[in-house]
């Protein structure tokens, strides 16, 4: 490619709302546009990346037996209606109505679609197990689409769903996911880890998270370093520390803390370290009846340690708490408390409560707490004999670092990630709520067990920049760069000789299948140098006359910190081998 | 590819409501699935059909120096406002609303963002020439989508764009995509003819469609056999006849015709020609003022011969109809010709109308035509003695077969065609409406000049259909098959023999870059053959014990009456050789 034929647009400053590194080197190397909040025109370089994207996942999605297919973008809201997406979705959910008023929603994923192809196509055990997978784009209707590529409304996305006959075919296609998505980040030459994910709202049980290691990345992840344990700080087990509980060794004592309600206020005022102190949080569970009226409430105290944080994904599998938790109300809170939020702990109550202690906060001793009055708190509080033994004990908090390891190999530790792909055993979720059913080797019909399997085609380059890049711009790994070499002749307008070698590494390079793009601009050196540093072009070859008198090309590797001399004869078989390893 | 790996589906019935060829293939085949009115899941067999379309038209838009980039599917209201389709166009475009109740759409074209990104990235006519394409997702809200593919409401086209300085520059755009298009639709192997077209409200003067030719196509092409003339209905010109008019020979007589008020019917009734009676056709045109109000009204008699049709295209260019005409009204027709439609004519008129006439009726003599009374036609009239001169003489009508070449070469002839693309020369519609400007060499603004081109990616393969098939099924192209050949083992799960060799020649076609299907599941010959054929991969090698004991394999094209015996050790060789080709 020639850089006059091709459509070359960076800028010096990126635009006022670029926040994070991905979004401003995008739009200042030219690769997007941005249309309207969260979507964006793929720009001809940055397509080329995404286009790169497709192709390596759309390779070892068919080598993993995987078949594409492509459903449609505007769906009707039938099959939406009868998952009950289309009810309970929020208003991420984009609706729409056609001429004759008929509901229609553009997708966001495509489950129902997918199922309701699978029960009509899939009709016996003998066509199982299948998988269908599709590259299309997009449309989340974001509260805040920001980070241009990153968080944006419409998007490309890679989802495949499996189809199986039993639980233990379903574990299987979801395992040759988990390796061919392995696979697929490996090629990409990107930095990731692949963490246990909770399978969260979609259900199901086994999930995992791919993500690319980033310290601008939104999401923190949880890894021993001394063996193979790493999950996302949803699902990290904070295990139980190791008991019995100490002794009591203090009375339990009420002291004044006037205006200061939070533990670290607390522990500055009683000079006492932060985690003597218990953090208390109120929640409530409402029972219904059949008509969705509320018949009754119960109120709940949650407790962990002052210098933990609560874990809502853990709060809402306590039992009792997995039915759907909410905050409770003041109203609420005073009458069990008998006073307002600020100074609440689990002695002197009003009403009884139901009390969930943290793993950590079950095993201590001589704790400090709200006094259940305005400006008091309770020191040497033990359990046992100032209060009963909680009503249960559980995982409620988010690891810290140096927290042992859940697989008991090492301690922990955190790091920032970008999520670039997620894969869920979904189970029988959807098939069960559309009657997707195939029939068995025993002639009876059976619901398909399934899985889900994404990876998000246009956050991926995106995430790929948080991670590596400079002050000067992007630097792409090989795999997915817009330009694998940059061909830079300096007076290629003025030198016969520099054009002529020029043209010809270029052409025997494009004829070696290396893309390649020659920058016949007629920029100046340091405009030109810089052009393709914030475009991240991976490898550069600057041919000069100069340079030539001496039978020379200058080659520079974008992470290199100077140029190496290569003689003219031998740059192009140089770089073939270089790019070939 | 193995079809146990793949999702093979046919059907032995179409549904009720696919009417045409294509439709009924490709829904036998499995190739589509309908999820609503006019939008259709790709399905595997499907979307490789689409996915060899799309690579041949990438690489040729590439090659003719276009760059790919990817608008979005979901575009904010505010361009579409500036160009004023947002008002203009109808319910066609699919409008919505987000969240935060804001407007969008989904594309159907892209002439705006397009146009959009060129005014902010296209600033020197050093830049230009500038040609953007897309193959992207389009939308339009069609009334009644049918056909399948041919007229789907969702569909994918490629659109390209080019941006040049002047109109000589931007006809060269022009010719350079009209060579591109012949490229790629000789390699799709597609029977074609590019025919001039009217641009019509897109605007600009250059125009051509790319009709693939089918018996049932929607559109009329007009060609010379005799000369590279090729035109659609609405653009082919009725050459004027050979005068002087012929004398009159008649008396203007009034016949009663009860009853009888198409020209067929008097005709019939007075046992003339049809050829010698004259239609009627009662326009209208408003004068408007500035605040659109109508301050004035013409009425307008047009008059062809009673064989011929209106051509509403041409009409719309005769001078004072091309502001924009309307049918007339029956009060306006009534207080014009004091009659009611049915016997309208030229003569005793109650008021000045203006009188067109078609090249044809104007040099007739001895004419029948209705008398402005009910139940009565008048005969023998002749211009100039029974009525004045026409107030303007015009090419109305449609020609027929027979009809001179207006190149002066031959006599047309007419055929069905399916329009696959379009190139249009746009002019300055856009840039003007949008002020998309460039700085010219003079350093002055200058608004550019535009083309585009589009390619309906999605409908193709239904036109490569119609015009390909048989009873048995569709016959694919090899550049746009979804497999090129398919080896049909016979008994593979009971013959080592016959699996061996099978899967010999699958691996030797796949290492040789050829995209073979290995039909591994086990059908009974006869299925498998019917499978195939209505699949329409058109290359099949059957491999039977039998044949193998004789050393040899059966070769039958989709197009041959019956297999060859082919040696077993040439066949692999044999397809290599005839696929090169």
């Amino acid at each position: 490619m020639r850089a006059s034929q091709f459509l070359i647009s960076t800028l010096k400053e990126a635009p006022a709302d670029a926040e994070v590194a991905s979004h401003k080197l995008m739009m200042r190397a030219g690769m997007i546009k941005k249309l309207g909040a969260g979507i964006y025109t793929y720009m001809p370089m940055g397509l080329r990346v995404i286009r790169k994207v497709e192709a390596i996942v759309r390779e070892e999605m068919d080598r993993a037996g995987a078949v594409e297919c492509a459903m449609p973008v505007v769906q009707p809201a039938e099959l939406w209606q009868e998952s009950g997406r289309f009810e309970k979705m929020g208003p991420e959910l984009l609706r729409i109505k056609d001429r004759h008023d008929r509901d229609f929603v553009v997708q966001p994923t495509s489950e129902e679609v997918v199922t309701d192809i699978a029960r009509q196509e899939l009709r016996s055990y003998k066509q199982l197990p299948k998988n269908l997978y599709q590259i299309q784009t997009k449309f989340r209707d974001e509260r805040r689409p920001r980070f241009g590529l990153m968080r944006g409304r419409e998007f490309t996305m890679k989802d495949a769903y499996s189809f199986d006959r039993d639980q233990a075919s379903a574990k299987k296609s979801y395992e040759a996911m988990a390796q061919a998505y392995r696979r697929i980040f490996d090629r990409f030459g990107l930095r990731y880890r692949a963490v246990a994910a909770d399978s969260g709202a979609i259900g199901g049980d086994l999930s995992e998270e791919f993500q690319v290691i980033a310290a601008t990345g939104e999401d923190a992840i949880v890894y021993s370093p001394e063996s193979q344990y790493a999950a996302n700080m949803e699902k990290a087990e904070a295990l139980a520390p190791k008991g019995p509980r100490k002794a009591a060794a203090q009375a339990m004592q009420k002291v004044p803390t006037p205006g200061k309600s939070t533990c670290e206020q607390v522990a500055e005022l009683l000079k006492v370290p932060l985690d003597t102190t218990v953090k208390s949080l109120v929640l409530a569970t409402d029972r219904m009846d059949a008509q969705g009226g509320i018949v009754g409430t119960q109120v709940w105290l949650l407790l962990v340690r002052g210098d933990h944080d609560m874990n809502e994904i853990k709060v809402g599998k306590v039992p009792g708490l997995d039915v759907g938790y909410r905050f409770a109300t003041v109203p609420e809170i005073e009458a069990h408390f008998g006073t307002r939020p600020g100074y609440l702990g689990p002695i002197a109550l009003k009403q009884k409560v139901k009390i969930v202690a943290d793993r950590e906060v079950a095993l201590m001793a001589d704790w400090i707490c709200g006094a259940n009055e305005e400006g008091f708190h309770l020191t040497g509080v033990n359990w046992g004999r100032d209060l009963p033994e909680p009503d249960a004990v559980a995982d409620l908090r988010n690891v810290v670092e140096g927290d042992p390891s859940p697989d008991g190999k090492g301690r922990l530790a955190i790091e920032r990630g970008i999520e670039i792909g997620h894969i869920f055993y979904l189970g029988t979720k959807y098939s069960k709520a559309m009657n997707a059913t195939f029939l068995d080797e025993d002639g009876k019909p059976k619901v398909f067990e399934m899985g889900c399997y994404g990876i998000g085609i246009t956050r991926l380059p995106a995430a790929a920049i948080e991670q590596n890049h400079d002050e000067r711009g992007i630097i792409w790994p090989d795999a997915i760069a817009p330009f694998t070499v940059v061909v830079c002749p300096i007076g290629m307008d003025r030198s016969a000789e520099v054009k002529t070698a020029a043209e010809k590494l270029h052409d025997e390079l494009v004829a070696a299948g290396i893309d390649v793009m020659l920058d016949d601009r007629g920029e100046r050196p340091g405009a030109m140098f810089a052009d393709w540093e914030l475009i991240g072009v991976p490898h550069r070859v600057v041919i000069s006359d100069r340079g030539l008198k001496e039978g020379q090309v200058e080659y520079q590797h974008r992470r290199d910190a100077a140029a190496t001399k290569t003689a003219v004869a031998d740059i192009a078989a140089f770089l073939k081998g270089r790019l070939a390893a």
